[in-house]
Protein backbone atom coordinates (compact mmCIF):
# COMPACT_ATOMS: atom_id res chain seq x y z
CA UNK A 1 0.00 0.00 0.00
CA UNK A 2 1.34 3.45 -0.56
CA UNK A 3 0.44 6.44 1.05
CA UNK A 4 1.78 9.89 -0.03
CA UNK A 5 1.92 13.38 2.54
CA UNK A 6 1.90 16.56 1.12
CA UNK A 7 2.25 19.45 3.57
CA UNK A 8 1.26 22.53 1.98
CA UNK A 9 3.73 25.52 1.00
CA UNK A 10 3.81 28.83 2.48
CA UNK A 11 1.02 30.90 3.24
CA UNK A 12 1.03 34.59 3.47
CA UNK A 13 0.69 34.46 7.82
CA UNK A 14 4.10 32.26 7.78
CA UNK A 15 5.81 35.03 5.39
CA UNK A 16 4.66 37.70 8.20
CA UNK A 17 5.45 35.09 11.18
CA UNK A 18 2.05 35.17 12.39
CA UNK A 19 0.55 32.08 14.93
CA UNK A 20 -1.77 30.62 11.63
CA UNK A 21 -3.31 27.39 13.52
CA UNK A 22 -7.22 27.40 12.47
CA UNK A 23 -6.66 30.67 10.29
CA UNK A 24 -8.22 30.49 7.01
CA UNK A 25 -5.24 31.93 4.97
CA UNK A 26 -4.29 31.55 1.45
CA UNK A 27 -0.65 30.34 -0.08
CA UNK A 28 1.63 33.29 -0.86
CA UNK A 29 2.84 33.21 -4.35
CA UNK A 30 5.91 31.01 -2.89
CA UNK A 31 3.63 28.59 -1.93
CA UNK A 32 1.85 28.08 -4.96
CA UNK A 33 5.18 27.56 -6.69
CA UNK A 34 5.91 24.77 -4.53
CA UNK A 35 2.72 23.09 -4.67
CA UNK A 36 3.05 22.95 -8.57
CA UNK A 37 6.58 21.63 -8.60
CA UNK A 38 5.20 19.19 -5.86
CA UNK A 39 2.80 17.54 -8.99
CA UNK A 40 4.96 18.29 -11.72
CA UNK A 41 7.58 16.14 -9.68
CA UNK A 42 4.95 13.07 -8.63
CA UNK A 43 3.79 12.86 -11.98
CA UNK A 44 7.05 12.59 -13.31
CA UNK A 45 7.76 9.84 -10.63
CA UNK A 46 4.35 7.99 -12.42
CA UNK A 47 2.68 8.54 -9.74
CA UNK A 48 -1.10 8.54 -10.18
CA UNK A 49 -3.81 8.75 -7.33
CA UNK A 50 -7.55 7.26 -7.08
CA UNK A 51 -8.53 9.50 -3.76
CA UNK A 52 -7.31 12.77 -2.50
CA UNK A 53 -8.17 13.65 1.31
CA UNK A 54 -7.47 17.50 2.83
CA UNK A 55 -8.57 20.10 5.44
CA UNK A 56 -11.45 22.20 5.12
CA UNK A 57 -8.07 25.00 5.04
CA UNK A 58 -7.78 27.09 1.87
CA UNK A 59 -3.73 26.77 1.78
CA UNK A 60 -4.48 22.77 1.77
CA UNK A 61 -7.25 22.68 -0.77
CA UNK A 62 -5.81 24.98 -2.54
CA UNK A 63 -2.11 22.91 -2.90
CA UNK A 64 -4.26 20.09 -3.65
CA UNK A 65 -5.70 21.97 -6.28
CA UNK A 66 -3.00 22.70 -7.75
CA UNK A 67 -1.10 19.08 -7.78
CA UNK A 68 -4.14 17.77 -9.12
CA UNK A 69 -3.96 19.92 -11.49
CA UNK A 70 -0.13 19.45 -12.96
CA UNK A 71 -0.70 15.56 -12.55
CA UNK A 72 -3.68 16.26 -15.14
CA UNK A 73 -5.79 14.42 -12.34
CA UNK A 74 -8.54 17.04 -11.39
CA UNK A 75 -11.00 14.66 -11.54
CA UNK A 76 -10.37 12.50 -8.43
CA UNK A 77 -12.34 11.88 -5.83
CA UNK A 78 -11.19 14.56 -3.07
CA UNK A 79 -12.75 14.41 0.45
CA UNK A 80 -12.08 17.39 2.85
CA UNK A 81 -12.16 16.87 6.81
CA UNK A 82 -11.75 19.58 9.65
CA UNK A 83 -9.76 16.21 11.66
CA UNK A 84 -6.74 17.19 8.84
CA UNK A 85 -6.75 20.84 9.40
CA UNK A 86 -3.75 22.32 11.32
CA UNK A 87 -3.24 21.82 14.98
CA UNK A 88 -5.81 24.77 16.53
CA UNK A 89 -3.55 27.78 18.45
CA UNK A 90 -6.23 29.17 20.60
CA UNK A 91 -5.77 32.42 21.39
CA UNK A 92 -2.45 32.66 20.23
CA UNK A 93 -3.30 32.69 16.27
CA UNK A 94 -2.86 36.17 14.54
CA UNK A 95 -0.14 37.14 16.87
CA UNK A 96 3.12 37.55 15.74
CA UNK A 97 5.80 34.98 16.86
CA UNK A 98 8.31 37.53 18.20
CA UNK A 99 5.73 39.49 20.10
CA UNK A 100 4.38 36.90 21.73
CA UNK A 101 8.03 35.95 22.80
CA UNK A 102 8.25 39.14 23.91
CA UNK A 103 5.23 39.52 26.13
CA UNK A 104 5.33 35.57 27.45
CA UNK A 105 8.93 35.07 27.54
CA UNK A 106 10.86 32.62 24.97
CA UNK A 107 10.64 29.95 27.22
CA UNK A 108 6.66 30.16 27.29
CA UNK A 109 6.38 30.44 23.57
CA UNK A 110 8.79 27.76 23.02
CA UNK A 111 6.56 25.40 25.28
CA UNK A 112 3.64 25.53 23.46
CA UNK A 113 5.42 25.17 20.72
CA UNK A 114 7.43 22.43 20.93
CA UNK A 115 5.89 20.31 23.88
CA UNK A 116 3.59 17.19 22.90
CA UNK A 117 0.67 18.05 25.36
CA UNK A 118 0.63 21.47 27.10
CA UNK A 119 -2.25 23.38 25.47
CA UNK A 120 -1.69 27.23 23.89
CA UNK A 121 -4.46 29.90 26.04
CA UNK A 122 -7.36 29.22 24.87
CA UNK A 123 -9.73 31.05 22.91
CA UNK A 124 -12.78 33.16 25.17
CA UNK A 125 -16.11 31.13 23.94
CA UNK A 126 -17.53 34.54 22.24
CA UNK A 127 -14.31 34.94 20.47
CA UNK A 128 -15.05 36.26 17.00
CA UNK A 129 -12.17 33.56 15.82
CA UNK A 130 -14.16 30.89 17.04
CA UNK A 131 -15.27 28.05 14.82
CA UNK A 132 -19.10 28.35 15.67
CA UNK A 133 -19.19 31.68 13.69
CA UNK A 134 -17.41 29.91 10.87
CA UNK A 135 -19.75 28.54 8.29
CA UNK A 136 -17.78 25.31 6.85
CA UNK A 137 -17.81 23.99 10.54
CA UNK A 138 -21.85 24.78 10.67
CA UNK A 139 -23.02 21.10 10.37
CA UNK A 140 -21.05 20.10 13.15
CA UNK A 141 -21.30 19.90 16.76
CA UNK A 142 -19.55 23.08 17.13
CA UNK A 143 -19.34 22.92 20.95
CA UNK A 144 -17.09 19.93 20.78
CA UNK A 145 -14.82 21.57 17.56
CA UNK A 146 -12.02 22.98 19.67
CA UNK A 147 -10.66 26.39 21.36
CA UNK A 148 -6.98 25.83 21.31
CA UNK A 149 -4.88 21.99 20.84
CA UNK A 150 -1.34 20.60 21.67
CA UNK A 151 -0.11 18.06 19.29
CA UNK A 152 -1.78 15.08 21.85
CA UNK A 153 -5.36 16.36 20.64
CA UNK A 154 -4.61 17.21 17.55
CA UNK A 155 -3.41 13.45 17.01
CA UNK A 156 -7.03 12.43 18.91
CA UNK A 157 -9.01 14.18 16.32
CA UNK A 158 -6.99 12.87 13.32
CA UNK A 159 -7.29 9.77 14.26
CA UNK A 160 -10.73 8.77 13.72
CA UNK A 161 -10.32 10.03 10.23
CA UNK A 162 -7.63 7.96 9.36
CA UNK A 163 -8.89 4.72 10.71
CA UNK A 164 -12.61 5.47 9.30
CA UNK A 165 -11.90 6.87 5.65
CA UNK A 166 -8.60 6.98 5.08
CA UNK A 167 -7.10 3.34 6.02
CA UNK A 168 -10.01 1.64 4.63
CA UNK A 169 -9.19 3.42 0.75
CA UNK A 170 -5.44 1.84 0.84
CA UNK A 171 -7.02 -1.48 2.12
CA UNK A 172 -9.11 -1.19 -1.11
CA UNK A 173 -5.82 -1.28 -3.08
CA UNK A 174 -6.16 2.86 -3.56
CA UNK A 175 -3.00 5.05 -4.46
CA UNK A 176 -3.79 7.53 -1.51
CA UNK A 177 -2.67 11.15 -1.22
CA UNK A 178 -2.99 14.01 1.45
CA UNK A 179 -3.05 17.55 1.23
CA UNK A 180 -2.50 18.57 4.81
CA UNK A 181 -0.86 20.96 7.04
CA UNK A 182 2.71 20.56 9.11
CA UNK A 183 0.71 19.37 12.96
CA UNK A 184 -1.64 17.02 11.16
CA UNK A 185 0.50 15.25 9.15
CA UNK A 186 2.67 14.92 12.14
CA UNK A 187 0.26 13.22 13.95
CA UNK A 188 -0.06 10.93 11.61
CA UNK A 189 3.15 10.05 10.97
CA UNK A 190 3.39 9.64 15.01
CA UNK A 191 0.94 6.96 14.46
CA UNK A 192 2.23 5.63 11.45
CA UNK A 193 5.61 4.70 12.83
CA UNK A 194 5.39 5.25 16.60
CA UNK A 195 7.25 7.97 17.45
CA UNK A 196 7.92 8.31 20.98
CA UNK A 197 5.75 11.74 22.74
CA UNK A 198 9.44 12.96 23.35
CA UNK A 199 10.39 12.68 20.03
CA UNK A 200 7.68 13.72 17.68
CA UNK A 201 8.26 17.35 17.84
CA UNK A 202 11.99 17.02 16.45
CA UNK A 203 10.10 15.74 13.18
CA UNK A 204 9.65 18.43 10.85
CA UNK A 205 7.94 17.51 7.96
CA UNK A 206 8.89 20.20 4.85
CA UNK A 207 6.22 21.97 2.98
CA UNK A 208 5.96 20.97 -0.53
CA UNK A 209 7.79 17.90 -0.88
CA UNK A 210 5.41 14.92 -1.09
CA UNK A 211 6.87 12.18 1.26
CA UNK A 212 5.72 9.13 0.82
CA UNK A 213 5.01 5.86 2.76
CA UNK A 214 5.12 2.33 2.05
CA UNK A 215 3.18 -0.13 4.20
CA UNK A 216 2.33 -3.47 4.62
CA UNK A 217 -1.42 -4.98 4.55
CA UNK A 218 -0.98 -4.35 8.72
CA UNK A 219 0.28 -0.38 8.09
CA UNK A 220 3.69 -1.48 9.11
CA UNK A 221 5.95 1.29 7.41
CA UNK A 222 7.86 -0.91 4.95
CA UNK A 223 9.65 2.45 3.08
CA UNK A 224 9.55 6.07 3.73
CA UNK A 225 11.33 8.35 1.66
CA UNK A 226 10.38 12.01 0.13
CA UNK A 227 10.65 12.67 -3.85
CA UNK B 1 -34.73 26.02 -3.05
CA UNK B 2 -31.77 27.79 -4.56
CA UNK B 3 -29.92 26.52 -7.89
CA UNK B 4 -26.79 27.61 -9.43
CA UNK B 5 -25.75 26.53 -12.81
CA UNK B 6 -22.35 27.12 -14.40
CA UNK B 7 -21.14 26.11 -17.71
CA UNK B 8 -17.72 25.97 -18.18
CA UNK B 9 -15.66 29.04 -20.04
CA UNK B 10 -13.52 28.71 -23.70
CA UNK B 11 -11.17 25.43 -23.55
CA UNK B 12 -8.45 25.02 -25.48
CA UNK B 13 -10.86 22.99 -28.35
CA UNK B 14 -13.17 24.59 -28.51
CA UNK B 15 -10.98 27.73 -29.52
CA UNK B 16 -9.86 25.19 -32.52
CA UNK B 17 -13.24 24.60 -33.69
CA UNK B 18 -12.76 20.30 -33.03
CA UNK B 19 -15.72 17.90 -31.34
CA UNK B 20 -15.11 18.18 -27.92
CA UNK B 21 -17.07 15.85 -26.18
CA UNK B 22 -15.82 13.78 -23.57
CA UNK B 23 -12.11 14.69 -24.43
CA UNK B 24 -10.45 16.02 -21.51
CA UNK B 25 -9.19 19.28 -22.87
CA UNK B 26 -8.22 22.03 -20.24
CA UNK B 27 -9.92 25.70 -20.09
CA UNK B 28 -8.07 28.25 -22.46
CA UNK B 29 -6.78 31.36 -20.86
CA UNK B 30 -10.03 32.99 -21.76
CA UNK B 31 -11.63 30.31 -20.09
CA UNK B 32 -10.12 30.76 -17.08
CA UNK B 33 -11.24 34.46 -17.14
CA UNK B 34 -14.61 33.86 -17.29
CA UNK B 35 -14.71 30.77 -14.31
CA UNK B 36 -13.04 33.58 -12.47
CA UNK B 37 -15.11 36.70 -13.57
CA UNK B 38 -18.53 33.92 -12.49
CA UNK B 39 -16.52 33.29 -8.76
CA UNK B 40 -16.14 37.11 -8.27
CA UNK B 41 -19.82 37.97 -9.61
CA UNK B 42 -21.08 34.85 -7.14
CA UNK B 43 -19.27 36.64 -4.40
CA UNK B 44 -20.19 40.35 -5.02
CA UNK B 45 -24.01 39.00 -5.21
CA UNK B 46 -23.90 37.31 -1.83
CA UNK B 47 -23.98 33.18 -2.90
CA UNK B 48 -22.51 31.29 -0.92
CA UNK B 49 -22.68 27.43 -1.55
CA UNK B 50 -22.76 24.28 0.85
CA UNK B 51 -22.08 21.64 -1.90
CA UNK B 52 -21.12 21.38 -5.44
CA UNK B 53 -21.44 18.86 -7.85
CA UNK B 54 -19.43 19.22 -10.81
CA UNK B 55 -18.17 16.37 -14.08
CA UNK B 56 -15.28 14.17 -14.19
CA UNK B 57 -13.24 16.36 -16.93
CA UNK B 58 -10.92 19.01 -16.31
CA UNK B 59 -12.19 21.98 -17.71
CA UNK B 60 -15.38 21.35 -15.44
CA UNK B 61 -13.31 20.87 -12.52
CA UNK B 62 -10.83 23.68 -13.05
CA UNK B 63 -13.99 25.86 -13.43
CA UNK B 64 -15.43 24.89 -10.45
CA UNK B 65 -11.97 25.10 -8.82
CA UNK B 66 -11.41 28.97 -9.73
CA UNK B 67 -15.35 29.90 -8.60
CA UNK B 68 -14.75 28.68 -5.29
CA UNK B 69 -11.44 30.22 -5.25
CA UNK B 70 -12.73 33.55 -6.14
CA UNK B 71 -16.01 32.98 -3.28
CA UNK B 72 -13.16 31.90 -0.69
CA UNK B 73 -14.90 28.53 -0.24
CA UNK B 74 -12.64 25.91 -1.30
CA UNK B 75 -13.85 23.89 1.86
CA UNK B 76 -17.22 23.48 0.04
CA UNK B 77 -17.50 19.41 -0.62
CA UNK B 78 -17.77 18.65 -4.44
CA UNK B 79 -18.74 15.40 -5.84
CA UNK B 80 -17.06 14.53 -8.89
CA UNK B 81 -19.36 11.99 -11.70
CA UNK B 82 -19.49 11.20 -15.14
CA UNK B 83 -22.89 11.60 -14.77
CA UNK B 84 -22.30 15.23 -15.48
CA UNK B 85 -20.10 15.04 -18.35
CA UNK B 86 -20.38 16.57 -21.76
CA UNK B 87 -22.37 14.71 -24.37
CA UNK B 88 -20.30 12.18 -25.61
CA UNK B 89 -19.72 12.83 -29.61
CA UNK B 90 -18.75 9.49 -30.37
CA UNK B 91 -16.01 9.31 -33.34
CA UNK B 92 -16.28 12.61 -34.25
CA UNK B 93 -14.55 13.33 -31.24
CA UNK B 94 -11.44 15.59 -32.27
CA UNK B 95 -12.64 15.93 -35.74
CA UNK B 96 -12.92 19.43 -36.49
CA UNK B 97 -16.14 21.02 -37.05
CA UNK B 98 -15.85 22.84 -40.53
CA UNK B 99 -13.88 19.29 -41.85
CA UNK B 100 -16.45 17.51 -40.81
CA UNK B 101 -19.02 19.47 -42.82
CA UNK B 102 -16.77 19.33 -45.58
CA UNK B 103 -16.88 15.24 -45.35
CA UNK B 104 -20.08 14.42 -44.05
CA UNK B 105 -22.22 17.65 -45.46
CA UNK B 106 -23.23 20.58 -43.85
CA UNK B 107 -26.97 19.48 -43.86
CA UNK B 108 -25.53 15.46 -42.01
CA UNK B 109 -23.71 18.01 -39.14
CA UNK B 110 -26.24 20.00 -38.81
CA UNK B 111 -28.93 16.97 -37.40
CA UNK B 112 -25.84 15.52 -35.26
CA UNK B 113 -25.46 18.68 -33.64
CA UNK B 114 -29.33 19.63 -33.43
CA UNK B 115 -31.19 16.71 -33.38
CA UNK B 116 -32.70 15.35 -30.16
CA UNK B 117 -32.37 11.82 -30.52
CA UNK B 118 -30.06 10.84 -33.41
CA UNK B 119 -26.61 9.46 -32.37
CA UNK B 120 -23.42 10.62 -33.69
CA UNK B 121 -21.38 7.87 -35.38
CA UNK B 122 -20.13 5.74 -32.34
CA UNK B 123 -16.85 4.83 -31.50
CA UNK B 124 -15.44 1.67 -32.19
CA UNK B 125 -15.34 -1.25 -29.69
CA UNK B 126 -11.11 -0.73 -29.51
CA UNK B 127 -10.75 2.95 -30.69
CA UNK B 128 -8.36 4.28 -27.65
CA UNK B 129 -10.55 6.99 -27.17
CA UNK B 130 -13.50 4.43 -25.41
CA UNK B 131 -13.91 5.19 -21.81
CA UNK B 132 -12.22 1.83 -20.80
CA UNK B 133 -9.01 2.92 -21.69
CA UNK B 134 -9.37 5.80 -19.14
CA UNK B 135 -8.10 5.70 -15.73
CA UNK B 136 -10.94 7.99 -14.42
CA UNK B 137 -14.29 5.32 -15.53
CA UNK B 138 -12.25 2.37 -14.41
CA UNK B 139 -14.20 1.88 -11.04
CA UNK B 140 -17.53 1.86 -13.36
CA UNK B 141 -18.89 -0.54 -15.03
CA UNK B 142 -17.08 0.45 -18.70
CA UNK B 143 -18.98 -1.98 -20.73
CA UNK B 144 -22.30 0.36 -20.02
CA UNK B 145 -20.24 3.43 -21.04
CA UNK B 146 -21.67 5.38 -23.83
CA UNK B 147 -19.59 5.23 -27.43
CA UNK B 148 -21.45 8.19 -28.61
CA UNK B 149 -24.86 10.31 -27.65
CA UNK B 150 -27.59 12.22 -28.64
CA UNK B 151 -29.49 15.04 -25.88
CA UNK B 152 -31.82 12.33 -25.23
CA UNK B 153 -29.14 9.96 -23.90
CA UNK B 154 -27.31 12.30 -21.79
CA UNK B 155 -30.59 13.19 -20.24
CA UNK B 156 -31.05 9.57 -19.22
CA UNK B 157 -27.62 9.21 -17.34
CA UNK B 158 -27.64 12.75 -15.88
CA UNK B 159 -31.27 12.31 -14.43
CA UNK B 160 -30.09 9.55 -12.02
CA UNK B 161 -27.42 11.65 -10.18
CA UNK B 162 -29.96 14.70 -10.14
CA UNK B 163 -32.49 12.49 -8.46
CA UNK B 164 -30.18 10.82 -6.25
CA UNK B 165 -27.55 13.07 -5.19
CA UNK B 166 -28.22 16.45 -6.06
CA UNK B 167 -32.28 16.83 -5.56
CA UNK B 168 -31.56 15.71 -2.18
CA UNK B 169 -29.13 18.48 -1.19
CA UNK B 170 -31.59 20.57 -2.55
CA UNK B 171 -34.77 19.77 -0.58
CA UNK B 172 -32.13 19.45 2.84
CA UNK B 173 -32.18 23.33 2.12
CA UNK B 174 -28.62 23.05 0.30
CA UNK B 175 -27.33 25.87 -1.35
CA UNK B 176 -26.08 23.96 -4.66
CA UNK B 177 -23.53 24.89 -7.34
CA UNK B 178 -23.41 22.45 -10.42
CA UNK B 179 -20.35 23.21 -12.90
CA UNK B 180 -21.00 21.25 -15.99
CA UNK B 181 -21.02 21.32 -20.04
CA UNK B 182 -23.28 22.48 -22.07
CA UNK B 183 -25.37 19.59 -23.00
CA UNK B 184 -25.64 18.52 -19.20
CA UNK B 185 -26.89 21.66 -18.21
CA UNK B 186 -29.27 21.50 -20.95
CA UNK B 187 -30.18 18.23 -20.14
CA UNK B 188 -31.08 19.50 -16.46
CA UNK B 189 -32.62 22.13 -17.99
CA UNK B 190 -34.75 20.23 -20.08
CA UNK B 191 -35.85 18.29 -16.81
CA UNK B 192 -36.38 21.19 -14.52
CA UNK B 193 -38.23 23.58 -17.02
CA UNK B 194 -40.14 20.91 -18.78
CA UNK B 195 -39.08 21.89 -22.37
CA UNK B 196 -40.30 19.99 -25.52
CA UNK B 197 -37.78 17.56 -27.24
CA UNK B 198 -38.22 19.95 -30.33
CA UNK B 199 -37.58 23.29 -28.44
CA UNK B 200 -34.67 22.09 -26.33
CA UNK B 201 -31.89 22.32 -28.82
CA UNK B 202 -32.85 25.87 -29.12
CA UNK B 203 -31.90 26.54 -25.44
CA UNK B 204 -27.91 28.28 -25.30
CA UNK B 205 -26.86 28.24 -21.83
CA UNK B 206 -23.92 30.97 -21.79
CA UNK B 207 -20.49 30.08 -21.08
CA UNK B 208 -19.11 31.40 -17.57
CA UNK B 209 -22.45 33.17 -16.51
CA UNK B 210 -24.04 31.74 -13.40
CA UNK B 211 -27.54 30.20 -13.74
CA UNK B 212 -29.55 30.51 -10.94
CA UNK B 213 -32.86 28.66 -10.31
CA UNK B 214 -35.07 29.47 -7.35
CA UNK B 215 -37.63 26.06 -6.94
CA UNK B 216 -40.56 25.51 -4.67
CA UNK B 217 -40.52 22.55 -2.55
CA UNK B 218 -41.58 20.00 -5.55
CA UNK B 219 -38.83 21.40 -7.64
CA UNK B 220 -41.36 23.41 -9.49
CA UNK B 221 -38.97 26.48 -11.24
CA UNK B 222 -40.47 29.89 -9.23
CA UNK B 223 -37.76 32.03 -11.29
CA UNK B 224 -34.72 31.71 -13.43
CA UNK B 225 -32.03 33.70 -14.32
CA UNK B 226 -28.62 34.72 -15.28
CA UNK B 227 -26.23 36.74 -12.67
Amino acid sequence: MRLVMIRHGQSEWNKLNLFTGWTDVDLSEEGVAEARAAGKLLKEKGFAFDVAYTSVLTRANHTLNLVLAEMEELWVPVYKSWRLNERHYGALQGLNKEETAEKYGADQVHIWRRSYDVLPPLLEEDDPRQSKFDRRYQMLDTSTLPSGENLKVTLERVLPYWEDEIAPSLKAGKEVVIAAHGNSLRALAKHLEGISDDDIMDLEIPTGKPLVYELDDNFKVLNKYYL
